[in-house]
């Protein structure tokens, strides 16, 4: 028995000092859930980018209302995670379609390897990036407590939904679908989405013209590109914590390891997708668009959310390339639709998704192009299906859109009362 | 003696993975160190969000002077801090009222558990948020250097001793007063020190009318709402850090479990305050008025301060929601009272922080309403005394108020000489 | 052999507590590698910085092309310091002079004490950084692919070239010059660039009388002061990670106080500079100029940043102070001599970087003034020659300048085709 004793310390000790397991599980707990924390607020920053990037693309009359929608919307989406959306996709029963409903609690304890609250947080801010999204595609002609109800539905029960089939356990994930930190169950998701709502709510006045041409300059020019350029390093810089943060873990050497790689090949996919944008635009307009710029970083970003672990620096560069040519011919294709996307929610953050996810498997040999494409099909399908019927439903009982007067007031003085910029001499 | 050194062994075997004291004593320190930092660079971050929030909200004739106001302030208060307001604090006797006159030196060492230069760097950024909160109450008349000066002597002298009464252990936290990241001891000083502020200076010429109506379009429009957005957002990323970093501790299982659950009430509790602000003034004023959602959101993370950690998520909520509604009520108040308070920091910071701490005891049973009472209202008074003595003197000595031309100029033109926007066709 | 196994648990348990090497090598290569990411991240957010700054201080009609040049910028050197200028300034042989031509891989292991990828990382981003510094100072006329092109040999070849000199372990190093995290190799090297740039630009048409004198206000004032105290608060919360990550390691009770240390001398050094110049221009022109306030918290935290370390607090805000008002005095020189430096980047970053790397031998007894001078003279005369040779090269072939129309039209409308803002009522 003394002999047992002996051997059970020198166990305990040697183990300690091994390279797997090696890290004594409450210091593994806390910086786990440290990483939890500061990830989670890096993508919490991430609504601060989306509200600067639209703010910027929107023209001058709709500014205060993306302030309204961008602040009102994250703090009702939070409200409705916590309330259902957690355990509706966390909840899930293995291989299954949907989760529990009740409210979340936190039944973590030190075993469990990270804070159950920490983990919630982190959660809790990717539904509100799925939503900020849907936010810009349908700008200056949606009412704001629509728009408000919707967030609520999508992100108590459409986003969840969907997430769990992958990350709750769900049979996406039982079939071998990846998606690492979510090219589609949340940036897809949130395009689809947004597609659905500018469908239904039409262009706006008088954005495209009766022979069909967009017309980007006045009356439609962007509000403020400092505001553009600025929401798109937010995003970026919260990009380090959205997909690093999905490596759920800090803790051991590979997990550190796992997470610097993480970071390598989100910022070169994000080089990746702007250099692309800026090449295109300045071979075919003449001139270097930095709106398309600034969008191509964001192409190239979702693009290498799916999978930012397995490919190499070279190849997140190309795939955040190509990422930014999709979201440049997706943003014209879109246009000839006459489909009014402000500011090109669904070429960045649906198009550039969903090629994400499927080159998925170029890089990770355990996953297949048919399971990959599956998956894309299933969500997009899901989301923009419930989403339309949803939005219908909205738009035949309470209204969807602002009167044609309230959009010529434009939306700050007729649906928020404060105008956005009062810059005077 | 033999058995003596195994059961050593194994008691200190043991007791790596018991909860308590688990983590080894410089990994700790690590810990607790680098928490200070990383929540340290958040409430930094928070000086960037009151000069947002305050250039968006001031006339377009007033913002490079907050520019001006908020970075020498932030640099002026630093330095005062270091070399009289820490020791004027933390150096006080147990039980006591005032610290000692002394320039901060670093005493820690691996025992005291974390490096004191982290702590200074923390506690540093503390008083110049409160000094932040200041500034934007008594916009767009106060003249600069005579605030700078104020602004030394709050940081310098007046918050620390107030905050020394309870964090420096004097007898305030002799008493059981509590006020874990400080709803009194930061905002609602700053509030009170704001008041005295603007009821010495006086409304802004022509804001109210003879008939006693507020102004609150043109001339007096904020000249920038996605600044005062920005500003919010900021503000709400820089609160982890404040509520977080207040923990004080990251090293044990218990630490990095509290520190998540004060995130996540953080989060909700702004929510809460936002959706709050969003619903009374629709139902009010028939606009969704997005100036009061963000001011709402501050005022929900003001109310939650007190207290982050013991709450349950639903009672942040409803805490936060309150200090929206009381926000809202407050604003009308002070204009009723033709008290000029150009941002709305007094309703966010003191009003909302007076709610945060006396509704501590519904969550935590170690403290009573009688204390938190007393612990408030002797913060007030204390603050609020002392302030507007200080400027009464300053009033009558190197004057407060800029002159009746300087300010029909506007403060950019007649203090900094540099006008904010500069934009032209 | 029973009795050798119980003294080797003994020095193991009892090693764990020991004030050296008592941090277990997997935590310490977590720690060090999470360092490297969350300093990386906040080193990121600089380029935001600097965008910011940039935007508020060039005219209302190259604000887009900022936008434009900064996130293209910071794609195009990512990219080309991964592919072959991490190799060259880190593949350095002991005491050499150039390191290999090589793209950037891998080799870390635990045994390395951190991830290569997290120092990849954080290294690029310091880059990045010099290359922002020469983007403000030749704004408003330079071709926009030009710069590009100069912008990927500056960060491709230059500057690791002499950063291998010092940080590679190169000739510098081995002479005993100290540069702790860069006020000569990035920021001096940055400003030499710069100059060679402003030089062969020649200034803005108009920017100078034919009497000499500068032409500060309306045709050429700052376009958005909020937007320069936005950047410059980013740049001071970047600076933490810029200089406490240059520490390379948290994983000891040393590293992590040394970072702590860090932190306070970052903060003071900022102070010092932001009150020198505030004092400066209150005194000489009457007004408290706000954007000699801003450029002085930058001159104070460029002159830190050679030795962050080894000051006093004290010594920090005069090293910082000092800087403030060199950067004060080079900006009236430079425009003496009608070098047009739009931003303010020479004097902020080349000649307060010269002063900080000149004064480390004040505080680090380990320096010498001799090797000091040598380190600064011969990093600026290798990057400006090569600079200049380079610039002149493109200036004799594809072209430097844009047209004289080009210029009158403004850069946002002539090269990227995007007005920066639309305000309108």
């Amino acid at each position: 028995m003394f002999k047992n004793i002996i051997i059970y310390i020198f166990i305990a000790t040697f183990s300690s000092s091994s390279a797997y397991a090696g890290v004594d599980q409450e210091v593994a707990y806390i910086f786990n859930t440290f990483s939890f924390l500061v990830c989670g607020f890096l993508v919490m920053w991430m609504a601060a980018g989306f509200c600067m990037l639209e703010s910027g693309l929107v023209t001058t009359r709709s500014v205060s209302t993306i302030a309204a929608k961008n602040i009102g919307k994250f703090a009702i989406v939070s409200v409705v995670f916590y309330l259902v959306g957690y355990n509706l996709g966390y909840g899930i029963p293995e291989g299954g379609y949907i989760g529990t409903f009740s409210t979340w609690t936190d039944t973590s304890s030190i075993e469990t390897g990270y804070s159950g609250a920490s983990d919630w947080f982190f959660q809790t801010l990717f539904v509100c990036a799925t939503c900020s999204i849907v936010s810009g595609a349908v700008a200056e002609r949606i009412k704001i407590w629509p728009f408000f109800l919707f967030s609520a539905i999508l992100g108590g029960f459409i986003y969840p939904i969907q997430m769990g089939w992958e990350w709750g356990g769900g049979w996406l994930d039982a079939l071998g679908f990846a998606d690492f930190a979510g090219s589609t169950l949340v940036h897809a998701c949130g395009g689809a989405a947004a597609l659905a709502g500018i469908m239904l709510l039409g262009p706006r006045i008088g954005r495209y013209s009766t022979k069909g041409e967009v017309q980007s300059m006045e009356p439609f020019a962007a509000s403020s590109i400092p505001l553009v350029a600025l929401g798109t390093f937010i995003l970026w810089m919260g990009w380090f914590g959205f997909n690093g943060g999905s490596q759920l873990a800090l803790g051991s050497y590979e997990d550190a390891t796992a997470m610097s790689t993480i970071f390598i090949n989100t910022q070169l996919a994000a080089c990746g997708g702007c250099l692309s944008a800026a090449v295109v635009t300045r071979l075919v307009g003449g001139k270097t668009d930095v709106i398309m710029m600034l969008n191509g970083c964001l192409a190239g970003l979702v693009s290498i959310t799916a999978e930012p672990l397995m490919p190499s620096p070279i190849l997140a560069i190309i795939i955040g390339a190509v990422g930014g040519i999709i979201m440049y011919v997706g943003t014209n294709f879109l246009n000839s639709m006459r489909l009014d996307d402000v500011v090109g929610a669904i070429p960045v953050h649906m198009f550039a998704g969903i090629w994400g996810t499927m080159i998925v498997p170029l890089s990770n040999p355990d996953t297949s192009y048919v399971t990959q494409f599956i998956g894309v099909a299933a969500v997009i399908a899901f989301v923009f299906i419930v989403s339309y019927i949803v939005l219908l439903i909205i738009k035949n009982t309470i209204g969807l859109r602002i009167s044609e007067e309230a959009e010529k007031l434009g939306t700050d003085k007729s649906e928020v009362g404060v105008v956005a910029y009062s810059i005077r001499d």
